[in-house]
């Protein structure tokens, strides 16, 4: 991660992608979202959504899993290079999250994060406050998932 | 679930307690979030945690879990009446999800949701939109986490 001062508004990262499986829909949603529709396929057919669709939050899990898969690269990569690695701070929250179409088995989506946002905290010197719009894509190209996020970046050290 | 002509505004409904534990805070994090400090109880008391942290995520499974559960409690009351139960629709996201304070191994949320707002849709008559405000309260009475949710309601045909 950078530091805080070295976030720019309009940073774009691509965190990869997730391919969504029957067999991935349906043990995330045993585990935390048993709903017929996320369970079964014929289920799915005959509900609102067309298909095996993913849980919500199956789609929120891919997106973390991607985050903290890109945290942890560039933590590696500072240490190769012999610098001190950024650690990443907490989330306050997050606003808007949009499920904007059915995320089907057989669905892939690439996740991207921007930076839309930053300001310094009075309260917490040692942090600022980085927004981010938060997206999901599928292989159509149409957009499945968006969210504006928040997070705390450290500042650097006068 | 009633149907969207029988909710209220104000009604309220408690959804049960969930207990975080060091067993299952690793659990999910390792699968989705695997952070330090929702992974190792020394590396969350050296962060702002100051313990070992469930993942944000983790607390919203929580919620989803219980939920589901309410939804399939019903569901069953309803058949047991011999009445016809009422399908829970799909929601389009939600908004303003906060993560109050550290839900740390030991901590116990209990969730609640109440319904703040209901409308009618013009481009969907079958369904209705209704908009609740959840929330995680600890075993100390502190908030910990809440959002606004929104769902798809059926409506009784006429």
């Amino acid at each position: 991660m950078p530091y805080f001062e070295d976030i720019r508004i309009g940073d774009r990262r691509d965190l990869g992608s997730f391919a969504f499986t029957a067999e991935n829909i349906k043990a995330f949603a045993a585990q935390f979202d048993p709903q017929p529709f996320h369970l079964d396929e014929e289920a799915g057919r005959r509900s609102h959504f067309g298909g095996l669709a993913a849980s919500g939050w199956h789609v929120a899990a891919a997106y973390m899993k991607l985050t903290v898969a890109n945290i942890k690269r560039e933590f590696d990569e500072a240490v190769a290079r012999g610098e001190t690695p950024v650690p990443s701070g907490p989330s306050p929250g997050f606003r808007d999250l949009k499920w904007i179409r059915p995320v089907l088995a057989g669905d892939t989506l690439s996740f991207a994060s921007e930076t839309v946002a930053k300001r310094e905290l009075g309260s917490r010197p040692e942090w600022g406050l980085v927004n981010t719009y938060n997206s999901g894509t599928n292989q159509r190209g149409e957009l499945a998932f968006s969210f504006m996020g928040a997070v705390f970046i450290p500042r650097r050290r006068a």
